[in-house]
């Protein structure tokens, strides 16, 4: 019973994020989800990433939290297009609060369209938006045990950032466990090294999101 | 309706978690339900805290993750019962779980059960699980903002333990911030600034826990 009643809430979602993608694929405009933990640095990345590819490509955000309009707020001092969904509660975004902005964003001024999850390094990944391909952010400062205790956003995920590498002097982390586990749950996964404080490793993701966007047709330097 | 079945859900764990409470309060057993984001530092603080008590009383531990007994294996390796529940999936705990793990404990033999919750600073605070009370770690690795951000769990909890303080001087937290913003959302908080590396602070978090489990009538020296 109680199983039937998640399903069927998924396969709603399911549905509703398969027209929220038909939306965007209509418009030209990528879209990724970008979950972690709390606190591992998605509002950082997002700050370097609008910097390091203003220049290239034309982004939007769209920034999930329980409560508060900080991170939108951080986000609008770098000049680009956010909406600020407070989910009152709720652990995760779903379709329906997706679609809720559309409103708010003018698509035929957006290549890449960013949806920042709430900070949950569980539930986000049970849940499609409508996006392209799921990015995950790990801290080093979380552990190397993560990927095997919550495998379902490392199996779910194109790419994983792992930042804060800055720190690691100063942890017990071995970034070559985290990636030998993450690759056993997700052979195909896509791994970055980066410290959003230093920069350190940061051009490589720049250069591959680019090309992701690129690959889908869009023109970055027509628009 | 949907939320509707989440209201039933909820009651219905209530309910299971007051019949939890009650066994416990029949074995003169204190409880805490302990909460944190994924790698916080719970089973670390388990680990020192096992260690920095067991002369004063007898504990046990249930250890909730999504997968894997990893934490499970470190509990045991200190010569406590322990008992590891893996939800598949879910992200928390719930009554039912831990009322599933009573044949594997001798209650008669323990002063005070700790259960670690799954690593989420979202969803466990909203599910009793007969616990007294709750107890809840932000590393100040994640950030300031955390107290407005996810303000359920720190609502709910009776401690918070600021972890991971010897990383102070290499990440931008303002512990005063955290401490500040906490008590707006509840003021009758009990903070404890700590490190589960370097062992600072953990003699006052270990004197308040032996004086919380005495105060419940359990006789530490008679036991």
């Amino acid at each position: 019973m109680k199983i039937s009643v998640v399903k069927n809430i998924l396969e709603a979602n399911d549905r509703i994020a398969q027209e929220n993608r038909a939306i965007f694929d209509k418009k030209g405009l990528v879209v990724f989800n970008l979950m972690s933990s709390p606190g591992a640095g998605k509002t950082s990345l997002l700050e370097k990433t609008i910097d390091g590819l203003k220049d290239h490509l034309r982004m939007g955000v769209i920034e999930g939290d329980i409560q508060s309009s900080q991170d939108a707020e951080r986000i609008a001092r770098r000049g680009i297009p956010v909406v600020q969904i407070n989910t009152g509660g709720a652990c995760h975004l779903d379709g329906n609060m997706i679609r809720d902005t559309f409103e708010d964003f003018n698509f035929d001024d957006l290549d890449l369209l960013v949806v920042e999850n709430v900070g949950n390094l569980v539930c986000p990944a049970e849940f499609q938006v409508g996006e392209d391909f799921k990015v995950m952010i790990l801290s080093v400062t979380e552990g190397a045990d993560k990927p095997s205790k919550y495998p379902l956003m490392f199996h779910e995920s194109k790419v994983l950032l792992i930042n804060k590498i800055d720190l690691l002097p100063y942890v017990d982390c071995d970034i070559q466990t985290i990636k030998k586990e993450a690759l056993k749950i997700n052979p195909h996964l896509t791994m970055f090294e980066i410290s959003c404080k230093t920069g350190e490793g940061l051009d490589a993701w720049y250069s591959w999101l680019k090309e992701a966007v690129r690959s889908r047709g869009v023109d970055l330097k027509g628009k």
